[in-house]
């Protein structure tokens, strides 16, 4: 089942199942199961929903526009340089033997788009990036969550794309400005659940910009596993219904291209990950 | 006037004015003039109080447990190095003439205590310290805020104390998990009203661990001004009443001591700041 939040036609928000093209509308303008898929998640109707979806008042999947799946995460965690091919480009390969712990950043909710809304570069940067990843969603709470717990406390999975504005990113040691930007977590289309996918090492991801493939990577390359993340993140923090890991992206980001691949206004990024539908987002230049 | 969150008799989050031993409940247990000082604050009450005050249901300050000063901050914007003299213990200085942006990290609302609360030092470190610190609350909602309006954008200040788990924030190249372990961001005991206090540049702080003083510094010293600071962070996100700036520690913190200076269970860590009162929290060691 593929989970969406997204706008009512009455402009408010709302969530629902999108199946077929059509979207079933089960928040608050629908059968109002909850009032967010975040709240569905915390309430544990997520997943849980059957046919009786088909009930639900319903509009063309094309009609809607998308929200983030998740629009409020209390938390969201993102991990840095996490496949060796990134690593590898970032210069950071020589220091993969010592590197014991994962790099942690975070993004404010209000960062986030939806698919299909606009990737905002922002005038002050010239150097605006893409970064196709994967996330997950936090279903149950959990501290100091054993390896061995972790894919239990996960409720479902979607695409991401943690656009990075470089210049601001790099300007200091700590990447908070660069990633923090409005517009530049694009979260979505779906929010699938974690019983519906198998096993998420045989998902591939792949980031394309204008039709041409940049990133391409299986979910099981990555450097820190899934239940690693969740083991280190419950080491410092407590994770809850809701929260958001974004797991890292693969090698090909635009700026270690050679030429350069940072994006221009215009652009159109793609993040396409098996069974979890492809994120697009058009870049557009705004002050 | 000195304004404090706290928890009411009834055990309910509360908030008020402290003055000369007493503390007044204008929260939801006493006047609610509004639910919290956060709420306070974005309602614009927060300053605007005057001696009706002293009709709310009182208390001996001794009494009330204090809260963090504003206890769901939606952003919590952290200032690293930001002080000469800690730039150079931290063998920054160098780079000094190069330091363009200042350095953000960030913490999770649910890492904040209250005065007098414990500063938990989590079993998994064997580096715990401090760091104190002047915080800033944002009073008026801003994006791209000019340095010559920034002080317009601020409600008040108060004590921080941004205690470091330091092994864990320098196992990787960002230090979020270091700096948001429960109970690590100490704040209070009043946020005070801008208007009351004059000149910030005018006061200095000081931090105390069992009475021997670690750090002493002017408000003055601070590398990226205030002004600086609320330019910067409002040129990659938006802020809003009720967030908060922590501008960053001067030198003397425990890991550059000679000898060590680090935190063991049982030490009283102290931060005054000129009209802001004295920050206490006792370290706990926890699991």
């Amino acid at each position: 089942m593929n989970y969406a939040s997204y706008v009512a036609a009455d402009g408010s928000h709302t969530w629902g199942i999108v199946s077929e093209g059509t979207a079933y509308d089960l928040g608050p303008s629908g059968l109002n199961l909850a009032p967010s898929l975040g709240a569905a998640v915390e309430r544990g109707i997520f997943g849980t929903v059957g046919e009786e979806f088909r009930n639900a008042p319903a509009r063309p999947e094309a009609e809607i526009e998308f929200l983030p799946s998740i629009t409020h995460p209390g938390k969201i965690i993102c991990i840095g340089v996490n496949y060796r091919s990134h690593q590898k480009e970032t210069g950071k390969a020589e220091h993969q033997k010592e590197q014991k712990a994962p790099t942690i950043f975070t993004r404010f909710a209000d960062s986030q788009m939806g698919h299909l809304q606009p990737a905002q570069m922002p005038a002050s940067t010239n150097e605006f990036d893409y970064e196709g990843e994967m996330a997950l969603v936090i279903g149950k709470e959990g501290f100091h969550v054993a390896e061995a717990d972790a894919f239990d406390h996960v409720a479902g999975y979607a695409a991401y794309n943690d656009f990075s504005v470089r210049d601001w990113q790099l300007a200091a040691t700590q990447w908070t400005p660069g990633k923090n930007f409005p517009g530049t977590g694009g979260f979505g289309p779906y929010l699938v659940p974690a019983a519906d996918l198998g096993d998420v090492n045989e998902l591939t991801l792949e980031t394309r910009v204008n039709g041409d493939v940049r990133q391409k990577a299986s979910v099981a390359d990555l450097y820190f596993t899934i239940p690693q993340l969740i083991s280190y993140v419950t080491g410092f923090t407590r994770l809850s219904p809701g929260d958001v890991i974004v797991t890292g992206t693969p090698g090909g980001v635009g700026r270690f291209m050679v030429p350069s691949g940072l994006l221009s206004a215009g652009d159109v990024v793609e993040v396409e990950i098996t069974g979890l539908g492809t994120l697009r987002n058009t870049v557009e230049l705004v002050d």
